[in-house]
């Protein structure tokens, strides 16, 4: 069983990263509100390295001891998690940062990894194969493997400090509502919003397209790996449950949403085309949460997190296309 | 003559607003730089508001007398300025403010004002008719009017803090570019950055579509009115030169830039869907220059100023699928 943290884990991160890290906008919506509700977004999308990511990424390269961090450190991503350690390690001055990525990823995302100067190998035609692949390479090039935070406390402690930030800088909060990929954004953001407002309520959204928390928590089995149904635009946070998630989470979530793609879809047209707000298609699951079942979400000063920014030119093109509303 | 202002009167207004406003990033581009060119986005268009002009109005708001912020404000825009004045007056708690805006103003800015607790009034189906009907307005209800810059010193320092910010925080740039409209912005820039730097290099660029102050400057005749020629998506900067600008930026401004508005349009979905960066038509035509003239742009290590965020989505869908590069 993986450490558990508190409170004051999330507390003492952010006391060692928040100067680090962009206290990103909670800037309102433009049409969500009324009279008895309050939305507004945590645009993660304009953090460094444009995801919240960074932040675990930060807190764990920071705790490197000298040796490793002249050996280096590898990691094995999607995209956003890569991006964000390859922005930390430039950030602390590791020279040597390998990113690996599966075939598929998207261009603008390995781009991004070369601007904040890592190495990007591609292997795989998945992230599990690339998984086991990266994780051989890394071994056998003794690199500091930077876990994208299915059992590493420290990552969720470090994507923590955004519900911390929120509760901090924004007391009228009342809910939060986060996407959920293997879970370690909402279980950080539990943990530390908590930390100073223990009355939060705590709202987390997946895709229909692949529940994998939402129904490992259901089945009670840790499902690592989950099969992803149909098309979706949520692949910075598809994927199998993180363990520490599995674990800590049904203590600390107040409502799940799954929401439909065709219903991300249209929330992220509408977060570009409406509200003017450049974001990645994982990120409009919170959206098209409140558009959808408002009920469920709850709340009434409300903030939605913005998980990143890294949108993929090709997919918005097709997406912004579909219609107009 | 209007008063002419210096490098110490820039500095006054960022100790005044520095604190109040956002300290915008300046992110490196993902693919114009080479190996002897440096090229970052300065995001005005993530400043409040969503673009600079709450700079210059909140320098000016800031120094009203008590009966005047009793009264209430009022001004004439086509769209950010008066946003920047709905926001700036909310921030200080002026409780009546009124933007006059010109028939097919973009909704999202008149929703944008609105967010804002401006009450707004449509008059005239130009700039310049709603500007006479709204001063009439403005008058006759005793409100204080919120020049948009073309002869207010205070709004040119406002505006200027954006090239002091850059010139204080990264030492290293040694050219900044700007969009001009009526010149406000980047003659308070020169002025500012200036103060920090002596060398900095001031590079402005203007549409084809409306190139008023380049104009002006090269006819020796302040055109305070100028036509639109042809369909242009750089609505946010259009309109007549100002006449600070006319008088003082001839001895600022190192180079000028003429884009046509095909560039700014083919710069518009580069941004939108190579950077990730969600900018308004405007705000592309920096981006224009450097795609199309950089060795008139010059400079190695180049600060793009995006001067806003507020892209009207019917526009942005339009351009975007025009064409894929």
């Amino acid at each position: 069983m993986a450490r558990h943290f508190t409170a004051s884990d999330v507390r003492d991160t952010y006391e060692r990263i928040g100067g680090r890290v962009r206290r990103t906008p909670l800037d309102d919506s433009l049409y969500l509100s009324d009279d008895d509700h309050r939305y507004r977004f945590k645009l993660e999308s304009q953090q460094l390295g444009r995801s919240f990511k960074i932040r675990g990424a930060l807190n764990v390269l920071s705790q490197l001891e000298p040796s490793q961090l002249r050996r280096g450190v590898g990691t094995v991503s999607t995209g956003n998690h890569a991006i964000a350690v390859a922005y930390a390690a430039k950030e602390l001055g590791i020279e040597n940062c390998v990113a690996i990525v599966p075939f598929g990823t998207a261009r603008s995302k390995l781009d991004r990894m070369r601007l904040y100067g890592a190495r990007v190998m591609t292997m795989g035609s998945t992230y599990d194969e690339a998984l086991t692949l990266g994780l051989n390479y890394i071994d056998c090039n003794e690199l500091f493997y930077v876990d994208p935070g299915a059992s590493d406390p420290r990552v969720y402690t470090g994507q923590g400090t955004i519900g911390y930030e929120i509760a901090l800088l924004h007391p009228s909060v009342d809910t939060i509502v986060a996407p959920v990929g293997s879970g370690g954004l909402i279980t950080g953001i539990a943990v530390g919003a908590r930390a100073i407002k223990p009355s939060m309520r705590i709202v987390g959204v997946q895709t229909a397209a692949c529940p994998s928390l939402y129904q490992s928590i259901k089945d009670n089995v840790c499902y690592t790996s989950y099969p992803v149904t149909g098309e979706t635009i949520c692949d910075a946070v598809v994927g199998g449950a993180g363990k520490l998630a599995f674990e800590m989470l049904p203590n600390l979530i107040d409502e799940w949403v799954v929401v439909e793609e065709a219903a991300i879809r249209s929330a992220w047209r509408y977060m570009v085309v409406k509200e003017q707000t450049l974001i990645e298609g994982g990120s409009a699951m919170v959206v098209a949460a409140v558009r959808e079942y408002p009920e469920l979400v709850g709340g009434s000063n409300v903030a939605l997190v913005i998980s990143g920014g890294n949108a993929d030119g090709v997919m918005l093109g097709r997406v912004l296309n579909e219609q107009t509303e």
